[in-house]
């Protein structure tokens, strides 16, 4: 009988913000994958440390890339669709000798998930089952103390990597609002929250849920850039009897 | 010496998808407070259930109404302002003894969670540490086996509250929706949906990660209306190498 593929969810940064059945699970598959950087151990297999039993099987699946060429490339495209069905065959290969396999992602496994790579790529031949996590985006408003959303704000969710002109239509209009993907994006990101006069509400929160985490006004970030445990926050003011 | 105020969040519905945090400090909170409707158990004590310990001092705070009046009407401004202000004197007199106090929540604490009310009116005499929490659009995604966002989506939350030419107005726009608060709400926000063409993108999912939960495509749901924890999600459709 094949085994069964697990997408769990670690949440954002702190290993004990995983779930239960997240922790459960980890002690009883024999086999743990996870995506990371050629050569590094990577931001899951960190969180997850303590909750893998040393008798599991590791199995690191090194991105080839990540940033050096730009997503619209051809090359990127094909180079990350070789390395997704390598990933596939090798994860493929234990399932159907039986072993049920956790393949881990940080924050929640289908919210801007690698996993979800490898999901539709596996879930017609293997018995599939997701374990949801604490997002990034609820760690980072826990650190900051921020409430996200009152009652009937629209929240919108806006990957940095949009263009100048987007982000400033879609801030303009947002009642609340999450920028993730920052890196490089910072400053335009940045710029657009101070064309729409958002500026003063928005919070810069860095590795929110880490030891290290730092909460500041986003007109109080120095520099142009911004590292990949980074988010923006923009809190609605909806509703509040 | 003060007690400190824990927000803590319960995850979509599973007792076993609360965090290892929130478990821990449900365990050593000698006070556990809870919205509840006036004379319920109330959804989130439900969930918290296994975790609380006998020996635990329970506050219930019932609502004295929830979708009986409109929420623009003063009478419901009034009502609900008092009864948040009667509920922060009972945590801050525990508080004030010194006793940990842990207000609990479905999902998100920072996320349309209740508990902002009243952390809020308690943040600025107390210390205060909140707790993430899997959401229930998370629990719901991962009911339904459905990568929520790719790549570059852009994420909308949106309240079935919202008038029908707003909602079919972001559901044009939208790459990856998710429309919560449907109740009386829902045939509008199917209506917008069939309007805009993307009835088939559309999924169901009630009562995500617990024991009965469903989850069809929403063209098929029947009836009207729809329960409480309920949602609509439209996966996004970005970069998939």
């Amino acid at each position: 009988m094949a085994g069964r593929l697990y997408g769990i969810g670690l949440g954002p940064g702190d290993p004990e913000l995983l779930t239960v059945k997240a922790v459960r699970l980890l002690k009883s598959c024999p086999v743990v994958a996870y995506f990371c950087k050629s050569g590094r151990r990577g931001n899951a297999r960190v969180i997850a440390d303590r909750w893998i039993p040393e008798t599991c099987e590791e199995l690191p699946l090194g991105y080839p890339l990540t940033t050096e060429i730009p997503f619209d490339h051809p090359d990127y495209v094909n180079t990350l669709a070789a390395f997704y069905e390598d990933a596939r065959e090798q994860l493929a290969e234990r399932l159907r000798r039986g072993q049920d396999v956790a393949l881990i992602a940080e924050g929640d496994p289908l919210f801007y998930g690698s996993f979800m790579h490898l999901f539709i790529r596996l879930k017609d031949e293997f018995e599939t089952e997701i374990v949801p996590g604490v997002t990034g985006m609820a760690g980072c408003a826990a650190a900051a103390h921020a409430p996200l959303t009152w009652g009937d704000d629209i929240l919108r969710v806006l990957p940095g990597t949009l263009p100048y002109e987007a982000l400033v239509e879609h801030l303009q209009q947002a009642d609340a609002a999450v920028v993730m993907k920052l890196g490089k994006n910072f400053e335009k990101v940045r710029r657009a929250f101070a064309e729409t006069g958002k500026l003063e509400r928005a919070i810069y929160v860095e590795r929110g849920a880490m030891p290290e985490q730092k909460v500041i006004a986003l007109a109080e970030k120095d520099g142009d850039d911004a590292p990949y445990f980074s988010m923006i926050l923009m809190p609605g003011q909806g509703r509040r009897p």
